[in-house]
């Protein structure tokens, strides 16, 4: 897996039916994301006659073929969340397609995804980062992932959250989590500062096993899990105090956050160079940051 | 100016003599920014018997040649200022030899240099950066620039340090402002957001008239005119009352600072990818940032 050969991906493309079910999903997924995490956020309020926050939600269209829908939301929990959902599709530039599988001869592709990040008011609670997606070129994949980024250590939530993970990548091959989790480590990396962005999750790209629905459903249930364990995270965290150290020390870990996204994620310096979206792709970005 | 082609650089690998008087030049210039800018601090605290902010000091070595010093404050005027002088020397990797002008035939390279960059608690200031440097290789040249990004349109700021630097220029070659200050907009921009990162200034690299004197001279009047212009900019402004509005337009202006260093600053890439000092590189970063 980590030696993945590009030029082994079977030949697959999608039928119409399996795309339509894909963006379905991830809307489907989006809906319910921004459900409960508003929920949380009423919950939070339930002292106050004052409504929770909501999410807002702007459309964009992308020159040469489809678009997204961006959902953010600034709580009193969630300091900042965006959850973001975009089908794309076109013809690729000769740039970008020797990076791309399928696309030497045929430069059309189509994709489709999911991408949630939450900068959490509290230092007690990880910031959260899952993304999933479905390519299309003259091969398929899924890819994807999810991973917490702790400012303050805490063993339990980094155990639950690799558990839940490690539960629904068992349910589809005994070596994906051990994978997944390498994968992750590896690429949620900093080397000019030799740190990890935080405390992983997994990570999976290039997800072809000649099985659409098994691959559709465990992207499905990496979705289904991060909407199960982060609430869960958050809600058993939520009502506790922290110091003003504490924030601190999560303003400057999330300099580490924004120098990740600019320095070295695939997604964001493909988005910033090819003119995508700029308010979908730095809605990532977290609300306050401090460098020392 | 704006074509050059390094390749017709002349030939001249400095002295000895040339190369000690240049880091001579960075280190005085260092000395007198330092003890100008903790006057202003002192200044701002006239009404206080607490004595104003100081710089601290930080020293580096090089694996593979030389070193550099980090100079940084933090104060009630400037809320972070760095300045690093640095003479760095030994081989280029093979990676690199293609981006610098004469290490074609030779991968042996001298630098030494000075970085200034300073945030400043009011948004009613500009943030400035100035930068100089001498490069040898079989070849040898001079570049920096300095410019400045003001949070709150200014007119009257952006003319004075504009005017300053015109006549700085004029006095070696009736050419060079309107060069310089193309180069410094063309460079410093940010396409993914088609805004320029602030109100300009001058940049120049690859400077060899084969007169080492002149050359060495020029990159010093633009020292010279940083250490006058700022310093009165900063005065002119620093007793000004401020909105909560400002600041936060600041704090955002201050993102676009630091997309333009992570993602197009060729120093900045160039130091994190060659395992560089990372304080020294990241000096650059505002202490606190937003983004919307």
């Amino acid at each position: 897996m980590k030696k993945f050969d590009s030029s082994q991906l079977p030949i697959g493309t999608s039928s119409e039916t399996e795309k339509q079910t894909s963006l379905k999903w991830f809307r489907d997924l989006r809906d319910n994301i921004v459900k409960t995490f508003e929920k949380i956020e009423n919950e939070a309020r339930s002292d106050s006659i004052l409504p929770g926050a909501k999410f807002e939600r702007k459309n964009w269209v992308r020159d040469g073929g489809g678009g997204g829908e961006i959902s953010i939301m600034r709580g009193q929990i969630f300091e900042k969340v965006g959850v973001n959902i975009s089908t794309v599709y076109g013809e690729l530039s000769e740039e970008f397609r020797s990076n791309i599988p399928g696309t030497e001869k045929n430069s059309s592709f189509w994709a489709s995804g999911i991408s949630v990040v939450a900068h959490m008011q509290s230092p007690l609670i990880p910031a959260v980062h899952m993304n999933t997606r479905h390519i299309v070129t003259t091969k398929r994949w899924f890819g994807g992932g999810a991973d917490i980024t702790p400012s303050i250590e805490n063993d339990e939530q980094v155990r639950d959250f690799h558990k839940a993970l490690r539960e629904a990548c068992d349910r589809y091959n005994p070596e994906y989590y051990e994978n997944f989790k390498s994968w992750c480590d590896k690429y949620f990396y900093l080397p000019h500062r030799q740190e990890h962005r935080g405390a992983g999750g997994i990570f999976y790209d290039y997800l072809n096993t000649s099985d659409f629905s098994q691959d559709l459903n465990f992207t499905k249930d990496v979705g289904e899990t991060f909407l199960k364990i982060y609430p869960e995270i958050v809600k058993k965290n939520m009502r506790k105090k922290w110091t003003k150290d504490q924030k601190n020390i999560q303003l400057e870990k999330r300099g580490r956050y924004v120098e990740f996204n600019l320095l070295y994620d695939r997604g964001t310096q493909f988005g910033l160079k090819t003119g995508g979206n700029i308010d979908a792709i730095l809605m990532s970005m977290p609300p306050e940051v401090r460098w020392n």
